[in-house]
């Protein structure tokens, strides 16, 4: 059974797979002055696979993505993260500026410009400094190491308004050969990951698997639509969302298609990694666990979690440990499911709190309060529609999120 | 021209309709003790026309309304609306609720009790004591009046988190005859009205023209479009939005489809009451009127306009006079609208933030921080795809908001 990062013992278990190296440094971009631009670098071009923001409007690093993985075949040598600026809606400067930094960072590690994938997350609108980025590559590439502490540079890195590092872990053994993944993110506040195969997260993963770009890209997908397609903090799909996964082969050992054990492993950690986003996000004094059930389909059960995740007054009830449960009802109401109003049953925990559509008899307003009032906690919603069904997590929604995001950029 | 409330220089202007009685009492739902039971009477049966919402889980007086508007062939004599308690999410105690206080009311004014017309509005999920509603209705029914001040009783019974009383009236002469048309209104959270034919919001519109129910029916569908359905203060539509019309004909004018000139004051009447409840907003420091252009269609224009009024992002940006625009840009194209990134415009006011998906040259951040500082501004945004267009009113998302729905029930 593979571990996550989150509850692993010591970091001796921290195993970073093998063919990577890693390292930060202090561009200048982010008004803190911490480290602001990281790299993620192969040893030979790894195998690749990616996935993208829905979003129509999309940052200019999110572009070149997608034409260099189309030009390379699905293979990154490079990977140029920078925080502090999104490069997005910066028109042709933009794009200029993602350019410059790819041609910049192939010059230097000795491969060709489409081989790098460039990502970049902050403030939206303002065009990227990409000579500064350029001024400390020399520095930061003679800097990379292939030691959790290289690794967990880049982890802190990429982050804006998240408070804590977000990483994961597990390996296993194929054909008696030990696979590592390890994998990194960002991500606190405009989260709600709708990527494409469903993508403000950063997600960075890295096996030493040996598996081809199309293999690796349905393990992906598949991973992902259980995990980050499955949170929401504010409901806001942000521009620049991107998960990459990298496979260096340096295990030796070879995945083909339909290896249950290693798409375990990859989507529990990108659960791990998923859930990590939403314990961070901006604000935030609770975490919910939707448990959706009895929907007429899985989409179905999936508008109910996004309409009760999304309501400012479910939020902001959660946020005062209040069980007003009648707002989960407006919300289940307004979603667009197939429901019965008479016919749908919620618990919070195991305690029963509307039942067929009503307060259940057994509601206790005390030991309900007491149940939300703790830091996590699960509501179930019961449709008696059909066999749909979803988990998914969300946060309340609190005085500090609008602190925090009443005053960014000025 | 028509004038409404909220411009009108005095009293003596305030012309109520015709053929109605007016009154308020303390049935003792409301914590706070005020006027929480309220009756609108109709000296003879009025036309009727109404509009509910959306949302499938909707409250027991409305499922009451709808059947008795069908048996009486829309015709209603007694609007009874309670505040302080939502009858919704009940059960079958709910529906008892509702209909025992019909009986009482057409008891008491002698009608049959399908034109009674129950409105309820407070928190979901507790079921209506009737029994307080009952014990004050004669006392109730022997207060009503015609007057300013009658009407101004039911104004203020019905709010619930309101701060401020909301009305709006018109007049104007048809075949020499004066018609006049008053409406009042609550409604200050959970509002997202999505009624059908488009409506926590209750919305009573009355007037002394005589018009038959279907073409009521036609004038109140229009004017809803454009107003009601054209606001947002949290994106949440609630279990117990309606708007109800009623026409007496004690103006002695009559009106058939198509007129004009009472389609527009009616319009009007209905515009002024819905930028009132933005306007009194749970918490909201600012009014911002979205003018959205150059959609493909108007159901995109609709589209575009709901996901910036719906995002927490743009809306905690305006709480904090921020001139972030590319929260903005993120919600464009997340909207599910056809857009092009390189390809649309935002201005504030007359201001330009933002040129073909990029930061507009002539950029003054200074200048767009003061604009979206005032309690109230324009945001138009241009797309370049089409015809369609919509104006849309909501707020900012400030921390009083979080203060008054992290603490309502408990």
């Amino acid at each position: 059974m593979p571990t996550t990062g989150t509850d692993m013992p010591d970091a001796s278990q921290f195993l970073i797979p093998r063919g990577f190296r890693f390292g930060a440094v202090k561009a200048g971009l982010k008004k803190s002055g911490r480290t602001d631009f990281a790299l993620i670098v192969a040893d030979a071009p790894a195998s690749a696979a990616a996935a993208f923001t829905a979003n129509r409007v999309i940052a200019a690093p999110l572009i070149v993505d997608k034409e260099h993985l189309r030009a390379s075949g699905g293979r990154v040598r490079v990977a140029a993260i920078n925080a502090g600026n999104a490069n997005c809606a910066a028109g042709e400067p933009g794009m200029i500026a993602a350019r410059v930094t790819c041609a910049a960072a192939a010059a230097i590690f000795d491969c060709p410009p489409e081989q790098v994938f460039p990502s970049s997350t902050g403030i939206i609108g303002v065009p990227l400094p990409a000579e500064k980025l350029i001024a400390v590559l020399p520095a930061l590439a003679s800097s990379l190491g292939s030691e959790f502490d290289h690794f967990q540079q880049v982890a802190q890195a990429i982050l804006t308004t998240d408070t804590v590092e977000k990483i994961a872990f597990a390996h296993l053994e194929i054909d008696n050969k030990e696979v590592r993944i390890a994998a990194l993110c960002k991500g606190a506040g405009m989260i709600h990951p709708q990527l494409v195969p469903h993508a403000t997260m950063l997600v960075y993963v890295l096996t030493d698997a040996a598996v081809e770009p199309a293999v690796l890209d349905g393990y992906l997908r598949e991973a992902i639509e259980v995990s980050f397609n499955r949170i929401s903090v504010d409901g806001d799909t942000s521009t620049n969302d991107t998960v990459l996964l990298l496979a260096s082969g340096a295990s030796g050992a070879t995945i083909g298609p339909g290896n249950a054990e290693f798409a375990a492993a990859l989507t529990q950690v990108c659960t791990s990694l998923a859930r990590q986003i939403v314990a961070d996000g901006e604000g935030i004094t609770h975490v919910v666990e939707l448990q959706i059930d009895g929907a007429a389909t899985n989409a179905d059960a999936l508008k109910v979690a996004k309409a009760i995740a999304h309501s400012p007054l479910v939020k902001t009830a959660w946020a005062g440990g209040d069980p007003n449960w009648g707002r989960l009802a407006a919300a289940i109401g307004y979603s667009g499911a197939e429901i019965d109003p008479n016919r749908f049953d919620i618990q919070f925990g195991d305690l029963p709190i509307c039942r067929d559509g009503g307060r259940a008899p057994e509601f206790d307003e005390a030991a309900a309060h007491a149940y939300i009032a703790q830091r996590e906690f699960t509501i179930a919603i019961q449709l008696h529609q059909g066999p749909g069904a979803c988990v998914f997590w969300t946060t309340d929604l609190t005085h500090e999120y609008i602190h925090i995001n009443a005053d960014y950029s000025s």
